[in-house]
């Protein structure tokens, strides 16, 4: 039975017959990663018609690869494209345009005099866009971590006045780990108070305060995927205007769960919740993308923003996250992660998102 | 009195007018962090004679470059190039080609149709190789908490047989965060028994056990600045081959310690220590370069390996980190970051490299 690396190689080699090219250089570690099981840090990936199949890497990485990747030829070699150079014959080659410097592309062409170069695209991620079972059950595992890590940490006290963001923040991730995730999903933002009017925070020492709004955009990764969710919480007591857009971006973020749907335009959806927002008067408050794809890396296709490309299709892991964001008060996200299926769609982050007051 | 980045941009203007470019636009955001302060996921920079300084991001960064890069033009904009193209002027623009992909460059020529896009080359990173004396006494702390951590974790007794990689990487990570490290440098390798033999490791289960070499390389952030140390142990009592290596590679990493000089050339003191270790019959066991420049990034110019272009400078922050790995036994690295100096270079890491037996 071939590996699942060796069948999502195979569904590379079907598009390769599209491009019209026999073969492809994969360059970008982490589509190097869902092809061949290689974690390194340094690789190239050549893959073509006849089952060439061939990763290059260096000499830190000889006993690592053939762990990782035993199922591919590997070429242990400093300088990776002069490695594969010699093995990717003549004619026409793929290569990711979006990874590949202009720095890289002049050495390519300079170790490969005779091969005429085509964009391979976003081939890959695009493959990867799609789960298969095994996939999703390690989203699924890595956003029970982080429900469970939020829930512990909240019944423990673990969110109260006089304990700082950075504080807040270690605790998360020390639950997470001692959960088994392998590694944080990014670094996790805690924003207090005003802080949380910043979309994207790093915490501070900033203490917690009654009346404050406490974000808490956090993920735990899980044999390399990783989770993501976003909840808001009130410390003490809410007040109006913290209800106000509490229940806003909560509305909002259901309009937004409820429309991903198979074939659903990825632009129309943010434009949907968009415009939920604008019509209560906070359009220019919700300063960024509806949500993207989650998988192997935090952000990857499909991406849901304005004029995003493309529509959504079964088994695609999303995020759902708008927010809305007063300078100087405060701000409110409320993240989901989720699965597009042919029916409902599953919601993997299961944490709930009634206003909690701790 | 202009700010330290405002300084930094003021030397990068005069490396354009070496280019004949009257603007540069800078991509990579290492590079922009060094030159404005900004820290955020998605910028672009365009520098220009006549004080042309303009920070371009997105929404979700509008109150944080604001604070971080107050005394720049800051222009808040989903597509960062088209919101720059306007300003770029006509003639050159230097870029930078070993960041901007192959998709990235034809973007920046739809946008900017009639400017000649030259190469800005590595000419902010040259820069960022020297260090100011803000930057190396950043760095110095960075490198005193990882020297604290491990220290704390030895005294505590927290290698021994029992305990997982995993467990001690973890107790290393908190006590440099404790020591109010903002971050660890990178994903803190501890490698136990025959994983030693493997250059870089990914922290296991597996159980420290008597007899083992435990290699520790890890390093904490101040302020966006880098520590990078390694240290390998043994735990219980050594054996005669792991004395015969730790003492080979102890010997040639103080050779490669006393070869940092101003001018010295960087592949002549890589070919030093390697020749040293290729005649003590282990050429073959150590697979990688001797060292590499480090700051804001965990590995930037100058690179110390096989080959590598250019000279050591005054002020340079590097590592020197030989190793030998006997696939399937153990290996040893030692590492230390150390600046180059007119005279001496100064060491930053203090952990002793005499054996430790714990």
């Amino acid at each position: 039975m071939p590996s699942i690396h060796a069948a999502r190689r195979d569904r590379l080699r079907r598009r390769l017959s599209d491009l019209d090219a026999p073969a492809a250089l994969v360059t970008r570690l982490v589509n190097i990663r869902y092809l061949t099981g290689f974690t390194g840090s340094n690789a190239a990936l050549l893959i073509g018609a006849g089952g060439l199949e061939i990763l290059a890497t260096d000499g830190r990485y000889t006993t690592q690869s053939a762990a990782e990747a035993p199922d591919v030829e590997r070429v242990i070699e400093r300088r990776l494209v002069s490695a594969l150079a010699a093995r990717a014959g003549e004619g026409r080659l793929a290569y990711e345009t979006h990874d590949v410097t202009v720095d890289g592309l002049a050495a390519l062409r300079k170790a490969m005099p005779d091969v005429e170069l085509v964009s391979l695209a976003a081939a890959v991620e695009d493959l990867r866009a799609v789960k298969d079972d095994e996939e999703i059950s390690l989203l699924r595992r890595a956003c029970a971590i982080a429900d469970q890590a939020l829930a512990e940490l909240l019944a423990a006290g673990g969110i109260r006045p006089g304990r700082t963001e950075r504080e807040i923040a270690r605790d998360l991730d020390a639950r997470m780990l001692d959960l088994g995730a392998e590694a944080i999903s990014f670094e996790t933002i805690v924003a207090a108070g005003p802080n949380s009017a910043i979309p994207h925070h790093s915490p501070t020492d900033r203490v917690v305060a009654t009346g404050d709004f406490v974000k808490c955009d956090f993920g735990a990764t899980n044999a390399g995927y990783h989770s993501d969710m976003t909840r808001t919480l009130v410390v003490g007591a809410a007040a109006d205007w913290q209800r106000e857009i509490y229940d806003l971006v909560a509305d909002a973020q259901r309009i937004g769960r409820e429309a991903l749907a198979v074939a659903a335009e990825c632009a129309a959806i943010d434009e949907l919740v968009r415009d939920h927002i604008a019509a209560a008067g906070h359009g220019e408050h919700y300063t960024h993308g509806l949500g993207h794809g989650v998988g192997l890396e935090i952000h990857e296709a499909p991406g849901l923003g304005p004029g995003a490309p493309g529509r959504l299709g079964d088994r695609m892991p999303v995020t759902v996250e708008p927010g809305i964001y007063l300078e100087g008060r405060g701000g409110v996200r409320i993240e989901d992660t989720l699965v597009v299926r042919s029916d409902t769609p599953e919601l993997l982050t299961l944490t709930t998102k009634d206003l909690c007051i701790v």
